[in-house]
Parts: C-alpha cells; structure tokens; sequence
C-alpha cells in the first residue's frame, strides 16, 4: 500500500473503533447481548439465524441486523420468524461499518436482550471492522475445507466463537473436524468451537446456552 | 465512502487498470491465455486447477500464480502436479492487484500456453480488479446456494464464464441448478456456464474444451 493509502485505511479504522465503542457502550449498559456474525458467502449465517430466531423467542427479546451487498432476501427470512430485521444494503461494500449499525440502532427496540449483527458474506475484510460487537462469531461451513482458519486467520483470532455449520454434509465431504479444531485454537487458544447443523439441529443446544450464559454474564457486570 | 477516500480509490483502481492492460498487451502477443478464478473461500478453486493440470498438461504448457492472505499451500498442491506455481501471499489483502502479477511475470516460462491466476477466496474485493487477464471465470461451489448472484453481483457481471463447482454433493444439497443459471445469466446474458466436480470429473471436458477453444481465438487474433 502506499503512504497515502495507509493514511487513509488508518482514518477510517479509527472513526470506525470509536463509533463501535459508543455502541457497545450504549447496548451492554441496556443489558443487549450483540453478536456479529462472519463467514464466506454461503456458510449458512441466514439459516442459523432462523434457527436461533426459533429457540431464543420463547425466552428472550431478540433483532437482527442484516448486511448485504444487494437484495432484502435475507431480513425478509428472519422477519418470516416473527423477529425484527433490517436489512443493510452496502450497494458494492465488502463489509458493515460501525456508523450503519449506529444509524440503525436508534430503532431497535431498547428492551431487547440480543442484538444479532450478519455481516456481509467475506472471511476477509469484515475481521478489520469492529462494530461494537460483545460476541464476534466465525462460522466455517464444512464444505468449505478444514484448512481455512490457516488461509484466513485475522476471522479466526479476533472472534470469540468459532461455528462450524452443514455438519449433515460431513458424511460426504474430506472436512477433518479435529484438523480444522485444532488449526482454529492454535491461531485462538480462547476461541469457542461448536460443531452444528441448521437441518438436523445438531449443536444448536450447545450454542444457545452459550449466547444465554454470555448475556447473564453481560448483565451480571452491567 | 468520504471524498478523500473515494479520490484514494480512484487512484488505485486507474494505476491497477494500466498496468492491467499491459500484462495483457504482452501475454496477448506471445499467445498465452491468461485465466482469472474468483470465488469464496472453500469454492475449490485449487482442486480445479489440480484436475485443469492433469488434463491439459498432456497437451499445452501451463503455469499457475496463486493468491492467498497465508500460507504456501496451495502452489505446493499445483507443483505436486508437476505444473510451475508461484504463490503471492498478501499479507491481509483482500484481493490481488495487477502489479502483483506484474512482479512475477517476467519469471514466468514465455512459452506457456495458459496462464492460470488464482485469486484470494472472496467474493466481492477481487471482482474490481483486472489483473490483465483474458478471461475471468467465477466459481460457484453448490454448497453455497443458488441464491449467490443475485447477492454478489460483481463478480459475475464481470466474468466469462461461471463454474458451478461441487456438483457431487448436488444429490445432498437444496441448490436448484436452473434458478442459479437463470438468474446468472439474467446479470450477464454472455455468460458461458459449466456445471462440474473435481471428485466425479463431470463437466471438465467441457470447461478444457472452452479454454482450448478461447485459446484458439486468441492466437488467430495475435
């Protein structure tokens, strides 16, 4: 990059670190668990988020905020849940900033107890944007390959869960779940792991007490 | 996006356009038909390149430059197949740059054939870069839905051709061929498509089939 260009990147993560920092200033003192998920295009963020929308609104207040580079598709699927969505459309932008989760936030209902943030689809560019996220959340889809963490570490070392998805697939896929694991804690030693199925509900159990016992913790500091 | 960084951009993307069209002035002229693979992470670019490799080693001269954030892995499985392989690793960057590809050019063999580039795994980021080839090829691996187009649409407004990837895993997948074709090629009615699996082979004498022939084209025209 040059000189130029490196000023410039350091402007706008700057004006990004602290429009996160209001945010989650503003939401954890509401007691709002936020969770900002990121993955490749495809890894399955919508489906998950359907699937968590079905087990969290039985006991909790729940929105979502959707990034995406064009089309409504995907709020539409988490309002056909019963839960609130917005929709992002970046028009072209490879990753949500904190200012669009800012400008949104206003309407979100204050008495909600997660705030669930899907990224635009990229493993890269979005690990640079902090939005104000308590929780960051990787997902890897097993059909994507065990060695990913390694290829695309920044998603790995600054997230605090690790997801892997489409476990259904594993029977007909090379993906070497302890490899992959294994890859993930050595960028990660503190990284959570969850292996799951949006189809058969494989780990969904697991990572809803997860998100439960993040936000009792939340709100134990708050 | 700011004015500062909107003028930053503009730099980039017209510094990265003329040195583009002079990697493609001079591998145009010594007849080498140089290919751009876009796609996420986990599309199974490299496994196509390794089944490219066996196929038109046989019969033409080939050379591949990868592009990844980390690690040398990918350029070892294409020399693994006795095909000359250089690996950029970008250090975090998001996408590769035709001065990238300018810097390994002259190492390359001038005799070669086919000039396979493959790119860092995403989406969006590297659809706005030329880096002087003579076709782009975006991969679509099934795994990821049918639904991908319409949501990143640069990358396939831009390309050649489309190769959905993975088509093994068609029988386990909700993926709806026809709708993924549909709506491609309503994005860009010139797309040629090719439906493929680097496990089963279907579809990759079709696609070798294309490179030939737009091989053929290039050297009536030189």
């Amino acid at each position: 990059m040059s000189k130029k260009e490196v000023i410039v990147l350091q402007d706008i993560l700057g004006t990004n670190k602290k429009i996160a920092a209001e945010i989650r200033e503003k939401t954890e003192r509401r007691g709002i668990l936020t969770v900002n998920f990121l993955s490749s295009p495809g890894a399955g963020k919508t489906a998950l988020l359907e699937k968590i929308a079905e087990r969290l609104k039985p006991q909790a207040k729940m929105a979502v905020i959707e990034g995406d580079i064009e089309t409504e598709r995907d709020a539409e699927r988490i309002r056909a849940k019963g839960v609130p969505a917005w929709q992002i459309t970046t028009g072209g932008a490879c990753h949500l900033e904190a200012k669009m989760i800012g400008k949104i936030l206003p309407e979100v209902d204050p008495d909600v107890d997660f705030l669930f943030i899907e990224n635009v689809g990229n493993l890269v560019c979005p690990a640079s944007y902090d939005l104000g996220e308590r929780l960051r959340c990787v997902l890897l889809s097993t059909p994507e390959g065990d060695d990913k963490p390694k290829k695309y570490p920044k998603a790995f070392t600054t997230s605090d869960a690790m997801i892997l998805t489409k476990a259904d697939l594993l029977p007909h896929l090379p993906f070497d779940v302890e490899k992959a694991k294994k890859e993930a804690l050595e960028l990660n030693p503190k990284l959570k792991i969850f292996l799951t199925s949006a189809l058969t509900g494989r780990g969904l159990d697991e990572l809803i007490d997860f998100f439960l016992a993040s936000r009792r913790e939340l709100t134990r500091h708050a």
